[in-house]
């Protein structure tokens, strides 16, 4: 398979702390991300953390975009749960708001949406679901997502544009969906390394069934996800950051 | 003491139910009323509640107004929580903005911010309190407040455009504050309609413990708040709406 | 199919306000209902009303069961989540425990557990969940269910004394299952007699798709469900005690 | 003054973490601990860590005691909060009772309450707050508290066995009270060294302000508690544990 045709970036969930509690290395991760997803206070975040998060992304000049998940902080928006249309719809458009309210006063512009945790799997999964959680988003707004999914045929059909992710540190099932664990395990450097450079190389990548699975990245926008909340982030991203800075110089993608 | 000088307006808190839970008769409130104060989910709403009441706000033709409240959904947003200055701006911002995506989708301007239940007492008994919720609200934005404490004083300070309420159902304390119940107790019409009648005619009302407080209304624009959670809200509401349409009229405020 | 071989009582879900919040008619019903099935906190309920519930129902010596639900207030325990099996079990368990606290100041035994909700129906339909459930249950306790499903397969083999629900306020399935719409529609009387005398006359109950549905509740203990938040819900249980009660006495069960 | 008259113990809170959020690093504190007050999911812990927390600290055979906080996650229970006297009994026997379900089924005696946070402060600020939180505690329940305070004479008036507890990572005010700061700040060896020691040697302490302030422990049992979610709380500990082994040893406590 072909290389990605355009430019690679990376993006990393950020602010998903809550109140006293921390969860990823915001910090390190910052200079090493060009797009941050930062979590609204339903599954993680709150207030106080978004308004800071904020601040630190237009500080570093970082795009910021919106990371609404399923009300449902205990689970961390990983538990899936049966929500109507219109709750689903509700939900995001209320997250996004919140959230474009903090980015208002910073004179930053919302960059994108993309919607956190289980509920990014169930949209993929079920295409009604996807066009409610879209009825959220603002209108014209880019959404992150996976091509060849419903991710894509949604976006395409409601006229938002999309970018399509790769994923830094998720495995891949055998029909090009992603295999998440609520609690994560560690990578390898190694693992790391083929993980990501296949994607990029060959727009292809091992599932965790042992076959190879193409992605079909076609020529959208890409940027590649790694968790702040993986086990070992700040390595991941580092060797992210390195693999993806030399494959853009290679290809000449600026 | 001399009538208010402008039209008098009538406001209610609107959407405070939450999820299966409701709470005042919305739909009988709203074709009697001016100014819909709408709640954020902090205190009471939730995103659905909010989506529909601000669609059916639009569709009487009612001014909407934010109502953001402290983090306490079984209080009521009525249990005074200690808050740094940061937490209450971002508080606040969060919610003002969470609302405001509703009111974008449906083209509907923000008329007002208006602070519920104990943060509105907090805010003005507390200048720092005040400063740092009005932090919260976008810039330019109108705010309804209670005329002769911070609320003003702050408002003027920061130069957010001000509506001074009056109490349709909420007794006044000897220093013009108010005096609120955790839950509420039933009015008889008759004392409804004293306590509304020498607000409007007198600039003027009884406090609980007797005395005749003079309100300092001055020349703000006015608003009447009615609770949609008091008993018997609908007749308080019916009431209070008699009352304010004769005297509009018989002052020839339009 | 005969009817009934034991005494029937009635049962229903009271403490399901939230915070200044209501619910059900609480008061009204307590006099018509022999078991109660007290909410604890996680779809609906708080410390205070649990307390003051308990305080109640012992004062009207009404039987006292644990109702415990989804960790989702906003959706009233009534959206589906996927928790994991030692999620419920302790969900479950902890629940139980907080009302056994308020019990035993009071010196009332627990009488039951009856899980709520969409819970409810996730143990039928599922048997390791029905499991996990159970293991949250202190161990003898008896349990409420469906009788014929997972409910009581499962308490038999785990050694839980078992009551055979009938209910009073919802439809059944085909497959003898319920029906339950999260919003809750209103019952006509004629409606109500014929659903529970049916059930109680013959063991059988007409389904929503027509067909007539055998109740396998062989000589079980058995109770009849009013749901407290149906509206009409005091109509209802008053109807259902005038059933429960003649049918009672004509079988001379006592 | 004279050195602590009893075997001091070492406690510290447990548990604290909150769905897939870490707080304390618990399994290496387990082994330096002799009692664990385990958060009971109000202010931090879920049912979870509660039933995981227990079996281990009965497989290290640690005493464990409820440690129930203000209904507030986000805030980690230190925000202040206020509540009727009924909410803060009702809210203290719901937690405790909730924790008690998962030492029954495990066979551990609830061996004290020690309320979390903010709550400990306004208790000692407050007699009635006391009053009303240790209504909640099981009737004969030992407490943890300051001695000297409310803590200790409501305690001895309501029949409460009381610990009077020491403070390894918390410094003290001239009155005896405790100065808690919402996001703690890191402690060097020495200065922990010297906190601890001079509590115990000399029952007496280095307030904030400079003085020296007597501790009156009299002949109390004794804790002394360091914070888990402390920076270097296990180096804090660790110095903790080895100086009050030598201390204990020195006085011949056993």
């Amino acid at each position: 398979m072909p290389p990605i045709k355009k430019k690679v970036h990376i993006n990393a969930d950020l602010g998903e702390g809550y109140g006293n509690f921390k969860c990823g290395p915001d910090d390190e991760l910052i200079p090493l991300i060009d797009h941050a997803n930062v979590a609204c206070g339903f599954h993680a975040g709150d207030p106080l953390i978004m308004m800071e998060t904020v601040r630190i992304c237009k500080q570093r000049d970082i795009a910021v975009g919106a990371h609404p998940g399923l009300p449902d902080i205990q689970g961390f928006g990983r538990r899936e749960m049966k929500l109507s249309p219109e709750e689903l719809t509700a939900m995001v458009r209320y997250q996004v708001g919140a959230l474009k309210a903090f980015l208002d006063v910073e004179g930053v512009p919302l960059h994108h949406v993309k919607p956190h945790g289980v509920l990014y799997g169930m949209m993929y999964r079920d295409k009604e679901i996807c066009r409610a959680v879209y009825e959220g988003v603002p209108r014209g707004c880019r959404v992150f997502g996976l091509a060849g999914t419903f991710h894509e045929e949604v976006a395409m059909e409601m006229g938002l544009p999309f970018t399509a992710e790769l994923y830094g540190d998720v495995k891949y099932s055998q029909d090009g969906k992603l295999v998440i664990d609520r609690k994560k395990k560690p990578w390898t450097p190694e693992e790391t390394e083929k993980h990501i450079s296949s994607q990029v190389e060959d727009s292809s990548v091992t599932a965790v069934t042992g076959e190879n699975v193409t992605l079909p990245i076609d020529d959208h926008d890409v940027s590649l996800c790694c968790h702040s909340d993986s086990p070992g982030a700040v390595e991941i991203v580092t060797a992210a950051r390195k693999i993806i800075d030399e494959f853009n110089k290679k290809m000449g993608y600026t």
